[in-house]
């Protein structure tokens, strides 16, 4: 059985288990203020500019602590209704007190205009004491859908947030993928210019574990790490975030097993379409969401698994197949060989 | 510079690291489902009979998880005022909305006689609805002073903890070291016998990271991985966390690297002993702190790394030496031969 | 210029006020313990039999510290998306920790299979650990729509509630409004029969201010005082709810005064019909929501106060008219005098 | 039997009620939008200068909603172990996901000095970012112990807060009666020079219930409305707080009631003395705690209700007698005779 199922099947990139290895018994102080840690925030900064780092366990975490860093008891996170914080983490938003408020989207995207409606929309009404204060943007890019927001959307998302006062903050569980995903994609430059906060996934792209955090706007600086113990993502052998986060910017990792994965992607995809499979959603990274008949997923279920995604028609579904750093050519292969046989 | 300042200076148990190798490139589900967890899960529960066992990163992620999930919005957690979750977790608890219930401590502990005296005081205060009502109990063995709770004081505990219907919660994060200090030390049925809840502590005892929670009441052990989810403290790779603890309680290894410790701390505290310096507390564990004047300090940081606790008299403070599984014998060594120098 | 904006722009009931009046200089003891507050909840234990009765001032109190005392932490509300706690509350209820599970209602109301498909796609959901866990049902009778629920849709919700364990708690804001709806409104056995809390409104029924909060369900009964003083909801001089409750129960008063509003209310809606106007909401109770013009609204406004609800069309929006106990039969015919005179 | 319990044991000043009556049927807008709030506002302001007021129906409200709208997550707040906050109400702040810092204080106050060196224990902490970070100062005045701070040392609170940005919030749940305590009591200018926001207590000084917060900083002023409603602190008939405290504010109401009661307490308070009685507090306010062998609190009890407040040796408690603007001569004409034959 081959697995497509998510792109956390494996352990981490041997180059990082590798450094593990041979800094296991050096000692170092805990909490993130080691010399790993700290030459992996200069590393990020050399392609980020002046920024503040912080690696934190997973993004479940990362979400909830960076939006409860950023917004006021009475304000609330504007996102995509398909977004993971409304979707998939357990309301950790509003178990740190804030409201969710979702915005309708068909590819995981929102735009430019519905922040503005949203803003627009709270200031005229004559009551907006009695609802939610919209106090921030949450997008992610990659999305849960595998899309990518261009660098004009971005720069419009950043520019309406800008003009209210909204901080713009960016998951990128997923962000290596989302870089490998063409010409036009978003660069660290991109990034720095349009976010307030983002974060850079590792679980996802090639380490065990963890999330660098990266604070762009200097007024947003201020007390982070108080948040982070508190909210227990302050790990204490902080140097094992550093030294992966240290190997996947060294010589080009992230870029490089990020390609990787987003290449072995658009194989499956190109082998879907070539055999008439329409795909639920236009993606150029390592997310597919073929749309098949019950017999078709029946077929490919025999040696591959992957991921039941929604119900479309009474005879068909879209799943989800993931790639990701690890995946090895051979098993795209098999893959593409049965989704020629298949029925 | 050798360095006694905590215990987590160091990476994991060089067993764990080749699992880690060894296993890296298979592919498993996530969030704790798969066979290591499993397999884990298995080895705590020939330990301690028929509980549930869940993986967690750290320490003050484990403590706010469960405080959370076992007190009602008015309740509060007693604790010894020393307590980790009073001190040292940013007000982790609070931000979960309830209060830290001090009770005074000279040595980390606090008493059944505490308990009891903190409940007939709320029942009888006519006002007591408007108090917080004391809704579970945590203690720490060792506690933050390296102290150890004896059997007959934890089964007190646990008597006057279930005649209140409080959970009873042992924050084990170096619960090997307690377990490995002398005769009379806490043992499994012992902890299962009187706690309804508590953890084995993985990040100080071997492992890179990770704390298992072990729920020994029935009645409590429902949705936990919710608020797992929802706090951020459910690991994508779960068998990250599986294969450390599959590890560390294979063939004894938890217990033998644990008793290295201590007796590696025995002997400096012997050393101290001999030269005349009294100890802050009594301590047999793997924390020890000795009460050094100003200028033993200087000497004794020559070479050593160490950690001011608190402000004794006028001349003198304690200070904390800390040994972990990764403390080497001949650094011990080093140390005793300076502090037989020491002026 | 006559105000039909809202259902609390006047004072209370007379008899509240002479209540307050002649009670002035007793000294009574404080928080709901003293005997005003007993008589109120006697003869409200006369109607709806064997349940706990606490007084709060507010809506939005009453429903923060109703839903926060209900779920457990990983659990949110099911509501309509139309629902006060999902609009109009500035994320109160997030504010405790919870999220609000809104369902589509294109009428304020809510349906025992919405429910049941909520709970089963929950339940089938593989991932269902890292979703919201409904907790309870949220509905209000009327609701903001002035819309009722039947007996029968309240029976069903009520058992689909029971089948899947989950509270049922009714804001009843404008409680008596609906009892006044017809001869198939709500009784108060069908409200006892089928919720497991709910709330008397007196603000908007003839009190200067209050809420009763009425626990049916002898499960869900301990410690209510306590969570109620946390949220700031006790108040000090108890007294002034249990007087007004005590006064608005005795003789049928909230009966008799809610009938009269309801009575009005039902003379603007033949008037608004009659002239060919339609009503964007069909209510039997205390709002009415005709869609008008542009220059009907601005003929109306000269004389007289109402509430913008929503754009209907390019030239028409619905607006909101209330009566409430303080309506007078002489500004209600001038309002139908010129209904009639309307563009 | 004569009750001395509290202060809020009757309704409110006959002014206020007539107030009431006079205004019932007057229709305004909700939510303290209406003309009487706007009065009220501008009497205060008279009094106070440029300054924002918010009227909240009551003290626990008040200070929760306060408290959660100056601190930022990781904050607490620094107030005498006897604050009000800190005992009385069943944790409402750390409900709102923030760390009571108790001080300890022997008579209700906590000095600049205390604060300062909170400040620089924080800083000098080299785990500090594992502490909860002070984040304003809580005090009341008058105190639970019926102190009140001097000009001195407030303005020594307020000179420390400044020089280390900790807003500085006074609870004046009885302010009213603190600034009858005599020629060097505190003024509005003190109030208004030292704190940051303050509130000026209705419920116990004269109305049926209400405070007015009072917002100094300009800097504190943003959406403090939508926090309000958030917590359930925005009474919909935002008219009678307004009513009341332009009453209170109209002919200096609020100084003559207060000095009353301070004069009845000041009778008292000198009848012990005269008795031998000591006093466990020297209180200059409207609450006396002599301290009683158990036979004379018998004595006492058989014709006055008074507060049991500690126990001070074998034979000895202390008691608290409270008078108030409701309080009769000739009640405490009785009380002193019973005084005088009390064994």
């Amino acid at each position: 059985m081959i697995d497509f199922t998510c792109d956390y099947s494996e352990g981490a990139h041997p180059a990082i288990l590798q450094r593990l290895m041979d800094t296991n018994f050096e000692q170092t102080p805990g909490y993130g203020e080691d010399a790993y840690c700290q030459s992996a925030r200069e590393k990020i900064r050399s392609l980020c500019g002046d920024v503040d780092v912080h690696f934190l366990v997973g993004g479940t975490q990362a979400n909830l602590t960076v939006i409860a860093f950023l917004l006021k008891p009475w304000q609330g996170v504007l996102c995509a209704d398909t977004g993971h914080i409304n979707q998939h983490e357990t309301g950790a938003v509003e178990a740190t007190g804030h409201k969710v408020l979702a915005l309708p989207s068909k590819d995981g995207k929102i735009t430019a205009a519905q922040v503005e409606q949203a803003m627009e929309e709270h200031r005229a009404d004559a009551t907006h004491e009695h609802r939610v204060q919209p106090g921030m943007v949450f997008i992610g890019s990659p999305t849960e859908c595998g899309t990518v927001y261009t660098r004009e959307e971005l720069l419009a998302l950043s520019n309406v947030c800008r003009r209210y006062h909204l901080p713009l903050y960016l998951d990128g569980a997923r962000l290596g993928y989302g870089m490998a995903a063409g010409n036009d994609s978003l660069r660290w430059e991109d990034l720095t210019a349009c976010c307030d906060v983002f974060y850079i996934g590792g679980t996802k792209v090639g380490a065990l574990f963890g999330e660098a955090v990266v604070i762009v706007n200097p007024a947003l600086r201020t007390d982070f790490r108080y948040i982070m113990k508190q909210r227990g993502a302050m790990l204490a052998k902080g140097r094992l975030l550093g030294l992966q986060f240290d190997t996947l910017f060294t010589g080009h990792l992230y870029e490089t097993i990020s390609r990787h994965a987003v290449e072995q992607a658009q194989r499956i995809r190109s082998a879907f379409l070539e055999k008439g499979i329409p795909l639920l959603f236009d993606s150029p990274t390592n997310q597919q969401f073929p749309i098949l008949r019950r017999e078709q997923q029946a077929f490919l279920a025999q040696d591959f698994s992957f991921c039941y995604w929604e119900k479309v028609d009474e005879n068909r579904d879209s799943v989800r197949f993931c790639t990701s750093w690890a995946t090895r050519d051979e098993d795209v292969t098999a893959l593409i060989h049965a989704i020629e046989q298949m029925p």
